[in-house]
């Protein structure tokens, strides 16, 4: 017997309690019983996106909430600058440009980020920018932006900060509110720990200013349309009931392990999970700010970062990710979000250790596990 | 106890063989295990659309994949014909308008049709006309539209035929290929008998041809786009995974049905359902072909139907549905579509007279229950 384990960077393991809840009985989403699941689940939204407004959800996945943040917000022929340091930078680009929306990348190579100075001196030289992209957490890369640093030059001007928290939200500390975060969107296989198909939009007064101005075609997506609905604690078309009855199980055990706590269980697994890769000569592959949703690690020489997620699925039952586009091969990626504790990345830590002994790599067996421990040995 | 049933025209309960096999570890999506999956998968909707061609699944509810049937096919300023005869066929002429396009509307009142040979002179009166749109069953009134009609005068014209199948795909035949239907649209929470979320575009080879010239921006619903991915049995963006887990196991339930033996069994629920209404005197709304997923009633004089609706769920814990838009209060709906079977129909009967009785309706118990199984009784 090898153990399944789903160690990617989403989706993420599902906890048994929402998988035991969404395998209940199917109920209609026009019934006060659904009324009285999403009073309580769009409650819980808030706090865990950290805004006193109202999140919208929506059934699509992630690319679709990004879509919509976008649409909702913006017009063809707008200019937005676009933070482009990874897959999901590019996802943004590719989105803004299917629309109409001109944009003026700020890239940074795959690894690293982009000061919030650079964002500065864009907005200024660039008159009429409408909005700024980012992710937050860039999955791809294992990198985190500075999105706080991002919303304070942002405000000085009239443009918007839209930031993609899928692999941030419930991981890693994004006040929306406080920091002046315009859009956020989210979605439920990262650090919701729920199957994929669920998304969310939550939208500063300034961004839902804005959805009166858009122009873009929008019928779907329409957020100001959907917000109608959500207020009344609804649906305009039919919801993801399912993933919508697990968001219940995991916001009461989000809000039981206390936000503040959720932060901090990610961080310790982050640097825990670096230590132990670098404790094992290894490369990180982040060179800014690490994301604790994820560790990217560069390949050692000579080994096809492909066959290192191979061995980890072949030998050990275990789904890691390998680099995507020009990272593939190069790099491999471990996920420690959402329903991740600090065995599992003891766990990842040892088979990452067997699995380059496979591949003919000198190993010091235990080194990462040591490194690891004394991480989880400090006090929380 | 009062066992709870979800006896509304969808969702449809969920059969525990497809509730277990998604409460199993979520797995990724980029792995060999997803691409097994999808490969059975993949097979099973070609039979259940009964089509050769590829059909491409979407993270969304069904308003996400008629809207993606639009968006790839047609361009702002087409002129299109719409049948337009309950809430979901208003739902097409609301899509084209957001895009930009024109619509001739082919309305008939709710509870009746529009005979193929009004779609042939519109189609001739008009020239230039790109696509008819259509349900096929328009699940606000319980009309079953000839679609197989309609694919007939549309072939002889330049316009493709779009049907929404959401509440028709496996509960009433619609041969794809056979009949010429160029884009058919269904959801997962109808006759697949699983939670929503995941939706479904199927395009003849003339509906790929336009997916060529269709100047609508999109990103998400991007069809080609999505094609590529499906071919190779993946997904472009995060698939609904835990559904499409289900999805598998009510392929292999309607399989091991016969996709035949499952229109015969919609067919006699709703032939039962509404030889049960008519035994109380009460009046079919649907004046033209019913459609075998649901049966709506006219409430009796003097009744509101929302009140019937709620004595079904108080008195006993049965969801049904009211009447949608202009329709509220006028009507109820029973469901009989999906996981849907003979003593479903024998007990929603049993409950319908038990509530009218409640409300001061006189009523002979046992009247529509026998009337029922006397169609149960005939040969299948």
């Amino acid at each position: 017997m090898k153990k399944y384990q789903l160690m990617a960077p989403g989706p993420t393991p599902v906890p048994s309690q929402a998988l035991l809840a969404m395998a209940q009985p199917m109920i209609h989403h026009r019934t006060p019983e659904y009324e009285a699941l999403f009073t309580e689940v769009r409650a819980g939204l808030k706090t865990l996106f950290q805004t006193q407004g109202d999140v919208v959800p929506l059934a699509c996945s992630g690319t679709g909430a990004m879509e919509a943040a976008a649409v909702n917000t913006l017009s063809a022929g707008d200019t937005v600058a676009v933070i482009r340091a990874g897959k999901f930078g590019e996802r943004w680009v590719e989105i803004c440009r299917a629309y109409g929306i001109d944009v003026v990348e700020l890239a940074a190579p795959f690894g690293q980020t982009v000061p919030a100075e650079r964002v500065a001196e864009t907005l200024q030289k660039t008159p009429g920018i409408k909005a700024v992209l980012t992710q937050h957490s860039e999955s791809s890369t294992g990198v985190l932006h500075d999105v706080r640093g991002f919303a304070a030059v942002t405000r000085t001007s009239d443009a918007i900060l839209i930031a993609d928290a899928v692999s941030s939200l419930a991981i890693a500390d994004l006040q929306m509110d406080a920091w002046g975060v315009d859009v956020v969107v989210a979605g439920s296989q990262k650090g919701l720990m729920l199957p994929p198909g669920l998304a969310f939009c939550a939208l500063s007064d300034r961004a839902w200013a804005r959805t009166k101005t858009s122009t873009l075609p929008k019928y779907y997506f329409n957020l100001a349309e959907e917000r109608k609905f959500v207020v009344k604690a609804e649906a305009h078309f039919t919801p993801a009931v399912s993933i919508v009855v697990g968001l219940r199980e995991v916001i009461r055990m989000l809000e039981a392990e206390g936000l503040q706590n959720v932060f901090r269980r990610h961080d310790r697994l982050g640097r825990a999970t670096r230590a132990g890769a670098e404790a094992l000569g290894l490369e990180l592959f982040a060179k800014a700010t690490p994301s604790p949703a994820l560790t990217s690690v560069v390949a050692p020489p000579g080994v096809d970062g492909e066959k290192i997620v191979a061995a980890f699925s072949k030998s050990h039952n275990i789904t890691i990710a390998g680099g995507q586009g020009e990272m593939k091969g190069k790099i491999f990626r471990l996920g420690h979000m959402g329903y991740a504790a600090e065995f599992d990345t003891i766990s990842a830590l040892a088979a990452l250790e067997q699995v380059l002994a496979e591949l003919g790599v000198p190993v010091d067996f235990g080194a990462s596990v040591r490194a690891a421990q004394k991480v989880f040995a400090e006090k929380p």
